[in-house]
Order: structure tokens, then sequence, then C-alpha cells
């Protein structure tokens, strides 16, 4: 590796014979200090490896081709859920010991808006953009110090928002279960969210319900609200999105390459890497936004030996068969269909499974 | 048996050949239709289990004695989780496919409670108890029957919530770690909570956050406001509580015969049971009262071997070594103590254990 | 259903709450009482699914076509294993409270075979076939009737094997990870084996170590033996198979009619159901056999996020490439090959995996 | 710690971002290079903990008083299980992901005894003992070499053994469930055995079927057999135990002082330290030696809620009432008493289980 890419470790954690859990952080230093900040993260999820595979081409990348940004890079991030082989599969999404979504506990800081946007009415950007950051540091930096301790997955979580709090672009590598990719942006972002040139976009509110996308961009898009209050125009400084690469377990490292360009065309378009012609590709198609609320998780109705006919991006119209579920209890088989149109996003759920098990991501067109 | 009480099943979900997963309702008729009915359950955490030995010591009690009201009893309530064994313990407080907390998903009606309260202004309790349990009975019902089906948990929570509906009184029998006896009630039933004669309760707001106790209190507290504002004083028409007995993966015969007699007492103090001479040891010890707020989980801040010198029930200061942590990789180990006072409810871990893991529950002088 | 096709439920266990845990039996009376009898059964490693779906394609054929020979069919035959969704994935091939594997425990019986085939050395083989049947019933009656109780795992393999005991025709449907078609056949059927069509043929030894193939034949071939020993030739008079129908988790219908297809060629083979001239399509292939001992488990050297470049039933060559593993500590992608040449039987491990990870089932030429 | 002990770490294993996962050593150099070396692990079991206080305990005592011979010590040797926390409890004893017991896979050398005798006939003890010790270290070797990976558990055992083997006394500590202490031992050290007090002791085959115990003794048993055969009366010049201490998930460090004491007063035996007057209270009382064979495994005839009325040590007698289970689905309780009279080694399982769960180990006299 160049010599500005530099590797190091975070300790997120201890085991049980009082040994440090760590991450491996790479942090690429970027030829102008003044461009984009960018944090990019993978497997949260432990079990949603796809990004890593995107993260080791775009690290091949920047070892050729030093990038304008400063970059930092933290692969599978989840040390704990990493090793988690249960069976025939991962416990990646959540905490085994007790149930919490790995991806549910990131910090939203207690902040009035308001009046630090009344302080930091003459402020620069660059000014207030660092009191808002040193602000929430301390508040989380306080948080892990707690007497009470913090959970596995809160702990995690502040760790590595601690690190994500000082970019200006976060990116958070995830995958569905068996899914085409999409996006999860912003809405007031939805311009630069066309960049990625992903198919499918999920328009997400400006709310702060725990992930880290939201954590990420949620006291900006507030403070930018507040000045709004005062008269005072500013774009949101932080962008912070979802990406969902495919499906879990699974690395693909030619699909990796496509997903690596769609990110570095969008890192173009930010100004954090130099413009190359060859993104041009991944933006051939129409990019579709869907409001999040018409994103819905669909669940089994029969306990059963679940078949798809249906590959995930594919749309389906109101009673169409999509799928069966053999119940053997009765040696009949079930034919699926559903009383609205859709488009599949994802398979969540396939062979044996019992009534209320998670079927099927759609976006469902009421 | 007796002939007043009878056996039903109730199918709750469908397993992965298509036959029916069921639970057992035993169903006790009182002798008097205008007394006040009964809700139990037990083991909706499917590993909290010693509801069921103080269940079957009130079938015991009812089989010799019938009661004044009508009583519900659903016993191991959670089939799903019930035979979850895995490795040296139950995955029974979540679900083991996707971590949903089997206690979190109770139904919370959409009601405009002010409009309902107008309506209702001169219907009797009878009738506008009548009316309100029918809306919300034909929501769940709407609700179970969405086209986008649902999850395991909230059907089942659904189910038992149908149940518990009819009642005035709802029972659920849960358990925590390795803990005290201890209650949950709402703020407004402070007083008949004390009939329980348990030496710890907790007083929970009157919100609504996907539990059952809150879940069936939360609609007849917020009618009960609404008629208050229309100057109509009436009380809330039911209460719900928690009872939280003792350990988990337990049964102990001997303390259930205790516990069902501090139920008894509380029943024959709401006029479903007859009273009873034998009821009043019960009481001896005097009820301390605490905020919800004050009970704080409390969190690795090692990783290591976890020993514990304080048994739940007991108090500890400030300062003071209630445990010791071994770090088998330093050789060496740490004595565990807090910078605050507390009562010691639970130990919910020992052994080996990493950082962030669930230690303590305690109530917190601060 | 025709009435010659009747359903009844077998209980093997018993739940928590104390009610039975059964499995449904399927009975197809044939028209012929001398044709062979047959037995059947899918998913005893519950996550391994396929035979399902083959067996409802049975089904449909013998409700259609009356088969000579009398048919038992037991699908999902391991309802505790059945439900055990943990996470991204079933724990079906072992118990999941102790690990024990699902398919090791059929019982072996206790004979002295020499001293059986003196004393039979003038019955008929109707004659000493009952009186060996009615011995192994016998010890496995008594085996169930321990003082000391049996395994969840023991028990269920003991009650399975009392119902295939009466067949001569033992069909054990399995599946292995991700993975071609493939069958385990004992080494003396191996030219009945050919009637299958399996490209992939695997010859076990006359030996007992658990699986119900084993346990099926073993019997019967040591009894041969000793028949042979005293001069009296005798045919093996049971056949057992283990049938390996693909991938794990997985229904595929379409696949599922052809290896019903390939089903009853054999079953028509041995005068179980009438010739079909639509079955010879299966056997257009070579049939290959392989010593068990050529048929080896490969694990990972190195930990890593583990990609294939090969499918199930590719052929490799010493050194080549077949896939990488991507180790994100050391941002570095580390090409898999062996030195050894092999056929891909089945992938068990890809994504994020430990060193010591089952990786591959190959057949190996050394 | 003094600087005759020192700490080192040996890589068992790599995580799936291709990191090493070690386990701690520390040696403790003896002042006499003749006396015998010992080898102590813990935690193979990764729930079994109790032998990390020992050794914390063994370490303090080391610290204070250098023994005679070297002494190795592995606590919680089992990374890989260490950690699994799933529930309410550990998978510790066997291999989530495969159901692999990780107790037993260590190596069974191949090896002519008779050669290797005859080869050895006129060499010293020394000089066997070291030409035996190298001939399966390179065995060892190979096999963790193997073309086709070796799986985690096996990969484990032969690093750990690699470890033992070159010690005179192999110590592997472990617990069991809730449990009364007791020890393994080799029928030939019947005499040795009894120097660690340990009120009930197992005797065990001399044959190899994968634990420590039997693997780090059978050769050290085959060879001195074999030079018995050729007439040259020779000892078994390695003891190799494993030692039950009492309850898994569990630290009592009060109890660990006493189980060091046991393990001091049995290597002051052996002349690895010197004599402590204090160690004779540990013999107090009679050693009762039992057949591998009268230890019985007891599983559940019923599924229900089991309580115990009996405690870990205590014996019972035929017909006795030693527990009950409930069955809610009945609303009965069912005693529970054995045909047999027996010693109670063991509470393996409570609360809520299925038919064939394990419910106790026993000592049987039958």
């Amino acid at each position: 590796m160049k010599n500005y890419i530099t590797k190091s470790s975070i300790e997120i954690g201890q085991n049980a014979s009082g040994e440090a859990i760590s991450v491996t952080k790479f942090t690429i230093k970027g030829t102008d200090t003044k461009a984009k900040k960018v944090y990019i993260q993978a497997s949260m999820h432990a079990s949603e490896i796809q990004g890593n595979a995107v993260i080791l081409a775009l690290l091949n990348h920047f070892n050729e081709k030093q990038p304008l940004g400063n970059i930092t890079i933290i692969p599978q991030c989840n040390p704990i859920g990493r090793d988690m082989l249960i069976g025939a599969g991962h416990v990646g999404r959540f905490d085994a010991a007790n149930g919490d979504n790995w991806n549910r506990y990131y910090f939203k800081p207690e902040i009035n808006y308001q009046a630090f946007a009344e302080n930091h009415l003459k402020s620069t950007q660059a000014g207030y953009g660092k009191a808002l950051r040193q602000l929430i540091s301390t508040q989380i930096e306080n948080a892990l110090q707690s007497d009470f301790g913090l959970s596995r997955a809160r702990r995690l979580n502040y760790r590595m928002q601690q690190e994500a709090l000082w970019a200006d672009i976060i990116l958070d590598l995830h995958t569905d279960t068996h899914a085409v990719d999409y996006l999860y942006s912003p809405q007031y972002a939805k311009e630069s969210a066309k960049k990625f040139g992903f198919e499918h976009v999920l328009l997400i509110e400006n709310k702060c319900n725990g992930a880290l996308d939201e954590a990420g961009f949620y006291p900006w898009w507030s403070v930018q609200k507040a000045f709004a209050q005062l008269a005072r125009e500013e774009p949101v400084l932080v962008e912070s999105y979802t990406l969902e690469l495919g499906s879990e377990e699974l690395i693909d490292h030619k699909k990796a390459e496509i997903q690596a360009q769609s990110i570095l065309h969008y890192l173009a378009s930010q100004g954090v890497v130099d413009q190359m012609p060859g993104h041009k590709h991944a933006l051939a198609k129409p990019v579709a936004f869907y409001d999040e609320g018409s994103f819905r998780q669909v669940y089994a109705k029969n306990g059963g030996l679940y078949e798809w006919f249906l590959l995930p991006g594919e749309t389906f119209v109101k009673d169409q068969v999509i799928g069966q579920c053999l119940q053997m209890a009765h040696a009949k088989a079930i034919p699926i269909c559903y009383p609205f149109d859709g488009l599949l996003i994802s398979i969540n759920g396939k062979g044996a499974l019992q009534q209320g098990s998670h079927l099927l991501n759609v976006v469902n067109a009421l």
C-alpha cells in the first residue's frame, strides 16, 4: 500500500478473557485538505458482507489514484457478530445474547438546535460545523463513560459513530437477505443520491430512529432548519446513505467492481475524487424513488415449505402467483399471491418457515 | 377438575408442516356474573416459567373453591419460544429468528379518546366499556387480517391481547433472570397494587410501549382522562400488572404456593374471590414503590469471568465491592463497585461475559 | 386422495407443555401383496427439505396410479429440528441443545447372526425375514423403554426405524448444503443403484455407524453373509439408500418432478410400480461410482470472506484457483487451490468463515 | 508476577477478518529440572469456567512459592466457544456451527507399540519417553498440515495436545452442569488419584475416544503394556485426569481455593511441589471409585416443567420421588422416580424441557 494509506486498530469491546476486541481502520489521506471527508463502514450487520469486497476494490483504486478528500474506511466493523456461526447461517443482524439489532442504537444527541443556530448565526460553515461536531462528540464520550455501562450494540454503535462524526459523507454498506441493490437516501439529498446510479432509492424521513444513516444526517438537517427559521439559508452539510449491496452471506468480486464504480462516481460528483470517464455506464438505467412508507415487509400467512417464482428486482401484479407453499401435513401446495401490485425488493424467507416468518420486502403501490 | 373449569385450545400460529401451533386455555366460570373478570397468562418470555407453577396452584385452589368472577388462564402462552433450547439455556425472551422481544408487540389501538368520551358522555360504565372493547377488538381483528401478514411476535401478542381484552384485571406472569420478586404497576393503581403484598413495586407511566401491562390499561386510562376533561369523573376500569416471580428457568412449587396466595389476596380485594383469613401473612413486609426511571440496567464495563457477592433483594452502597471479574489473560481479579447506592433487583449475567453484557438490574437512588 | 392412500399420525416426542410432538405418515396400499414394500422419509436433517417436494410429486403420482407394493411415506420426519430458525438459517442438522447429529443414532441390534442363520437354515426367505424383523423390533421396543430414558435424537431415530423396519426398500431423502445430486448406496447394491440414474454414487461399507441407510441394510447383509458361511446362497433382502437431492433450505418443484421420476424408475426395476416408458431419460448420463474413502470434507485453512468460482458437479485440477478468501484485516485476497484433482460435490461454506469452517465436499482422486 | 512465571500467546485459529485467534499460556519454571512436568488447561468446554478461578489461585500460589517441576497453564483454552452467548446461556460444549463436541477430537496416534517397544527395549525411560513424544508430535504436526484442512474442534484439540504432550501430568479442568465435584481417572492411576481427595472418582478404560485425558495417557499405557509383553516392567509414565469442578457458568473463588489445594496436594505427592502441611484436610472424606459403566445419563421420559428435590452429591433409592414434572396442558404434576438406587452426580436439565432432554447424571448401582 502507498504511504498515504495507513492501517490502525480501534478497540470496541473486551472478550471474556479480558482482551481487546478490535476492528481495523484504513485511513487514506487526500491531496486537498479542503475536499470533503468521507467515512465508509461495512458489515455492522455481520452477515452482510458484500461491502467488504467493495471496500477492497476501493482500496485498490485509491492505492493507484490518491483521492482529493480524506477517506476513513472500517470494513467488518462488527467483530462480535462476525464469527457468530450457528447451524446453517450467521446470527449477524442482532446480538445473539439479547436480540438487539446491531443497527438501532446509534446516539441521538440532545441539542437545542434553535439556540445553537442563534449562537452561531454569524459563524462560518466551518465554524458552526466544528462546534456542532464538538458538541456531539462530547455527548457521545460522556455516554460511553456512563456509570451503568452500555450494552454491546450501543457501545459498538457509539464507537463507530465517533469515527463517522468527522466526515461530510457517510456511507454505511449493508445488504438485504436475497435482494436487488438499493439505496436509502435522506429526502433532502435526492439529487445527490442519483449519482450513485442505483435503480431503486428509498427516501427516508428527517428523523433519528437509531440507524447510522439517520444518526449521521439528523443533526445537520436540524441545524439547517433552525438556521432557515432565522432566515439564514444553509445547505445540509452532511450526506449520509445506507447502500444495500445485494444479498447477505455472499461475496461477488465482479459485482463489487461495479458497485465500487458507483460509489466513485458519487464521490467524484462531491469533489472527493477526480472525475473519471468510465463511471458513466452505471447511470444507464433510470432511478426510481420510493417513499419509505411504500416499502413493506411481508410475513408468512401460512406455515410450510416456501418456493418463489420471482427474482428480486422483478415486479408483480395483484393476484399473480409468485410462489407456493407446500404443507406436507396436508399434502398440498398453496399458491401465493397478494391483493396488490408490487416490486420485489428482496426474498427474506424460503424453505421451511412458520407462519409469521419474514418472507419478502416489497415496494407496494397501493 | 370441576365442571365449571373447562379447557380449550387457541391456535396462535402454524408450523412449517402446515399444522396448527396452539396454546391451552383454562376457563373458570365464576358464581357472580357481576364480579370482575380476570385474565392471567404466563411465559410469554418462554424461559420465565415460575408463573406456571403459580397457575397450577391457582387451578387447584379454584377447583376446591369456585371464584365469584370469571377467570381465563393461559399457561405457557408462547409455544414458539417454549422449546427453543440452545446449548446451556433457552432463547425464550426474543424470537430466535429475528431478535423480536416477545413482549413488545401488543396492539396499540388508534382511537380518538376525546371524541369517544363525547359520544359516550351519557353512557353507563358497562355501556362505554363494551363499546371501547368492541372498537379495540375490531381493530385487532383487522390488523390480524393485514394483506402483508404479521410477524410471529406480533401475531402471538395480538392473539393473546384478544383474550385479555374482555377482562377487568390482567395479570402477566414473568420472571427476571436471577431475581427477587417484584411488580410492575400502573401509577394510578398504586393503592390496589399494595394488595399483592410484593415488597418491591415499580410504577410505570401511562403510556403504551408494546408490553401487555401497558397495552392492557392504556385505553382505559386514556378514556378516563378524556371523561375527566368533560367533567365526568370515572375510575380507570381496567387494572393490568406484570408480576416478576423470581428467577427464570426455574420451578419452585413451595414458593409458587405463596405467590398464588398473594394473587388470591389481591383478587379478594377486587371482589373476584371470597376473602380468606390466611392471606394476611403475605402483607407482613412494607411495600416500597419506585419510579420506573430509577430502575436501571447495568452493563459490563470489563470482559471477564463474573462472580457476585450479593443476592437479589440486598442493598449496596457507593464503592462497596459487590462482585469481581477475573481476567485470565491478565491473571487478575478486578473488584466491582459502583459510584451509587442501590438495591439489587436481579443478577442478569454471571460467568464468562464480554464487555457490554447485561449484568444487573438495580433500583438506583441517585 | 384415493381411498388406498391414508394419513395417520405418529407420536415421536413430547413438548414442554406435555403435549405430543407428532409426524404425519402417508400409507399407500399396493395392489399386489407379494410386491416389495417401500419406506420413504424426508428431512431427518430438518433443513434438508427438497425430499418433501419429491414426496408431494410421488403422492400425486400414486394418487393417479396405484402402486403394486405397499408404500409408507413420512415427510418432515423431524419436527423438533423443523422449526429451529435461528438468525439467517436453521439449526437442522443437529440437536441445538446438545449437538447430536440427527442422523447418527439409529439402533444397531445385538444379534448373533451365525446362530440365527443356523437356526433358520431351513427357513424360507419369508420365514427368516419375519423372524429377523421381529427380533430387531423387540430390541428397539425394549430400548425405547429404557429405565434411563433416551435422548431426543435417539428416540426419534428409533421411532422412525420401527417404521422402516418392515420395508424391503428404504429411501432416506436428504440434501447436502449447496450441492449436486448424489446417492449413497451399499456396495452390494451397486447394480440396483444404477436404476436411480444419479450421476454420482458413493459406495458405503457394510457397517453400522448410526445413519438410517446403514442401520437399514446392515442386519440383512450380516445374515446373508452368515448363510453364505453355511453354504446357503441368499440375496441381501433389503436395499437401503440415502438420496442427496441437491441443496438445503430450498424447494424446487420442477427438479422434484425429475427426482420423483428417478425414484419411480428404480421402484419399477424392483417391481414396486409398473414400468413406465417416460422414465428412460433419467438414465442418459453415465453413472460414476466412488469409494466412501475418496469422499473428503475440506476445511478452511484461512479465516476470511469466501467466494467460489466453481459450481457443484464441476471438476478441478491440482493448483487450479477455484475460489478466493478476502482477509479484510490485511486488505488482501488469497486465491484458493488444492494440491489434488477433484470433483466438487458441494459448497458447504461461503461468506464470513473462521479457519476450520467446513468449506467443501469433494471426491478426491489421490 | 515473579520472573520465573512468563506469559505467551498461542495462535489456535483465524477469525473471518483473517486475524489470529489466540490463547494465553502461562509457563512456570520449576527449580528442579528432574521433577515431573505438568500441563493444566481449563474451559475447553467454554461454559465450564470454574477451573480458571482454580488456575488464578494456583498462579498466586506459584508466585509466592516456586514449584519444583515446570508447569504450563492455559486458562480458557477455547476462545471460539468462550464468547458464544446465545439467549439465556452459552453454547460452550459444542461448536455452534456443526455440533462438534469440543472435547472429542484429540489426536490418536498411529503407532505400532509392539515394534516401538522392541526397538526401545534397551532404552532408558527418558530415552523411549522422548522418542515416543517425538513420534506423536510429528504425527500431530503432519495432521495439522493436512491438504484437506481440519475442523475447528479438531485443530483446537490438536494444538492443545501439542502443549500437553511434553508433560508427565495432564490436568484438564472441566465442570458438569449443576454438579458435585468428581474426577475421571485412568484405572491404572487409581492410587495416585486418591491424592486429589475428590470424594467421587470415575475410573475410565484404557482406550482413546477423543477426550484429552484418554488421548494423554493412552500411548503411555500402550507402550507400558508392550514392554510388559517383552518382560520389561515399566510404569505408565504419564498420568492424565479430567477434574469436574462443580457447576458450569459459575465462578466461586472460595471453592476455588479449596480445589487448588487439592491439586497442590496431588502435585506434592508427585514431587512437583513441596509438601505442605495444610493440604491434609482435603482428604478427610473417603474416596469412592466407580466404574465408567455405572455412570449413566438420564433423559426425560416426559416433556414438561422440571423441578428437583435432591441436590448433586445426594443419594436416592428405588421409587423415591426426587422431583416432579408439571404438564401445563394437562394441569398436572407428575412425580419423578426411578426403578434403581443411585447417587446424583449432576442436574443437567431443569425448567422447560422436551421429552428426551438430558436430565441427570447418576452413578447407578445395578
